[in-house]
């Protein structure tokens, strides 16, 4: 079943969850989980200081800025494949630098944020093309 | 914490579900949720036909016939981020006819896949490249 747009979008601002994918100029691809938060339409992916990492000049930050094409999933799995769902958002991703509506935005989703300083960067994802699917209907993966 | 090689194979063989990139000649990246088995070290993607679609000739496939970059992750999303973890594999993907061992290892981990035909065709990836991370440690998010 092909998901409707409102849908899609519903379930991408609930989804706790999510995975990005990136362009590497030599690996292809690179696909990591994040949160994000969705303002104004467009998708908000933090790179914080709270999940341990070495830096937060983060590898799919220098993806984007070689070439900003990106697709974001959000999907529920579950063992009865008939309630399985995803949404998928293909977007052009900046670096931006977070304002305060974002960063109340992230605070709010995620307590973890509560601080300031939390969030170094975030990347700002601007939807080029929407699909969703559940199951249970006719038809629709692609 | 970056997670030894056989700690990442552990997890990966575990994984119940997964997360297929592709490389699309103009989206750039393709992302799609999928389901998996560990054979011999190759990672069986099985494209089925239980889950509604509408066609097997799937989009993945074409993406990975003209390149055949790929990255596969699995992993573990907590409230709790102290519990978060991840595997990523990068691999090479081809489409295979499943064999005997491939159908049962399939039908083993998913009952829906007990019927013969019920896996149209598979992505066999090759592993070039694999990466674990888990928080609690000191470093390692990349």
């Amino acid at each position: 079943m092909v998901l409707d747009e409102a849908t899609c979008w519903a379930r991408l601002v609930a989804a706790r969850h999510a995975v990005l994918a990136t362009i590497h100029p030599d690996r292809g691809v690179d696909v990591v989980p994040v949160v994000h938060a969705v303002v104004d339409r467009r998708i908000i992916v933090p790179v914080d200081t709270v999940k341990a990492k070495r830096t937060t000049r983060l590898r799919r930050l220098a993806n984007v800025a070689a070439d900003s094409r990106c697709a974001l999933l959000v999907d529920g799995w579950d063992e009865d494949w008939a309630r399985l769902w995803w949404v998928r958002v293909h977007a052009t991703a900046v670096e931006v630098a977070p304002g305060p509506v974002v960063l109340a935005a992230l605070a709010d989703r995620f307590p973890a944020y509560a601080a300031a300083g939390d969030v170094a960067t975030t990347l700002e994802l601007t939807p080029t093309r929407l699909t969703g699917w559940a199951a249970g209907g006719p038809a629709g993966y692609s």
